[in-house]
């Protein structure tokens, strides 16, 4: 049993692509199980085997304890921990070869509050797990931007301990050139060309991030299919063992 | 005219910072004026010189649009763009040497949508600006997490574009010994010893973080004002002159 966890910022395309990859996984005759996670998410276009707001909805939280927006958001995500072991035994019964996991709307409630370490070390148990973090790539075409969520998805992979696959989403709104020159940028090439003037620090960390990155991200596209096929291999690559994540080790789920 | 941003993860005591930096700035006589930027804040503990939310307050926003919490707090932030020029002119009553800028709850609605980026251009005109980027004690006392934080803040001062200093916030909840640890790690030392397994990317990573980070994370007690004077330095230093951070040559506001 595999799990792949979904992550990225707000309007990253993560809920659609959950949905899409399924589909695909399934015209391959896999076995799919789909888990959401996100209190908030108002609605959904695949059918979940287990949805969290069964357990916690951020709307009713927020009407029941007369809460704001922001504050119901952040109850929401902590009141799932109340829920866990209650959770856990539902879990139990979603069985299947690959299990999809549709995260909250905003990667920061997920990777920065306790809540979303702790949840998914439970839905994984011993198995093995791997995050897909998408860059959502009308933001990532400016250079600035594309460093930023490659940044940003390092801190993610820090925090979660996981094994990590950065794909570029969205891939159809780019033109042919926008979408070559995030590939060269993947390859470590160019981009400190398009940054401009940017200090020492700035150079140093640009370098090592894109130097050592062993995988550019995966250019994808949920609209048409482009890319699951080599999205699919790079999460075999992770899961199936080929690559043996050293972070893992110093994880608590092991 | 010197323009003070304070952004972190929820949660990590950006309002209380402002709160307590503008008592400490009046209370050695200088002109300081404060701009509350979340819509979606429910109380605040100071009296804001200009307020967002009136002219977008998100829980206005979600019962008028019917939506639900994460949907509110998203359209909200955008929705400021609509408003931007009759923000824009009353900005301009706005009169002091040194404006605190309190910035939405979640960092990522902030950092990684266009409206954060515009309307801090907006505001900052052509005077000077830093961001003082909050790291929660609580948060960065474990390895990972001190790496995860430091690398979103170094994905904030991309995304931003604008000097920054770091702030290690709530550090009277620290013990001694967990304070000088940190401490010790802003400068490079033993932390890599504290984060287990890692592969080369990361290891590679975190030199580049740390060997090339010009000043640690000031640690910061908003309660007890603790470290409010090298805060202080510290922004004097960056917005005073003292340091010309190349990357804002090639920002849009310059």
């Amino acid at each position: 049993m595999y799990y792949v966890f979904f992550t990225g910022t707000a309007g990253s395309g993560k809920t659609t692509m959950v949905k899409e990859f399924q589909g695909y996984l399934l015209d391959q005759d896999m076995d799919v199980a789909v888990i959401n996670m996100d209190p908030a998410v108002e609605g959904l276009p695949y059918y979940p085997d287990l949805d969290v707001r069964e357990y916690v909805d951020a709307t009713e939280v927020m009407r029941r304890y007369g809460l704001g927006p922001n504050s119901s958001l952040i109850a929401s995500i902590d009141l799932l921990l109340t829920k866990a072991s209650e959770i856990k035994g539902d879990l139990d019964s979603v069985e299947a070869n690959y299990v999809l996991v549709d995260t909250p709307g905003q990667v920061e409630l997920f990777a920065y509050r306790e809540t979303g370490r702790y949840f998914s070390s439970l839905l994984v148990g011993g198995n093995k797990s791997v995050n897909v973090f998408l860059m959502d790539s009308s933001l990532a075409k400016e250079a600035r931007s594309y460093v930023s969520l490659l940044l940003l998805s390092s801190s993610v992979r820090f925090k979660l301990g996981m094994p990590q696959v950065n794909v570029l989403s969205k891939v159809d709104l780019l033109s042919r050139d926008e979408l070559d020159a995030l590939m060269r940028w993947g390859e470590g090439e160019e981009i400190v060309d398009h940054l401009g003037v940017i200090d020492e620090y700035s150079f140093e960390l640009v370098k090592a991030l894109l130097e050592n990155m062993e995988v550019p991200p995966v250019p994808v596209s949920s609209n048409s299919g482009e890319g699951f096929d080599e999205l699919y291999a790079e999460i075999q690559r992770v899961v199936a063992g080929g690559e043996d994540f050293a972070t893992e080790e110093n994880n608590s789920r092991q």
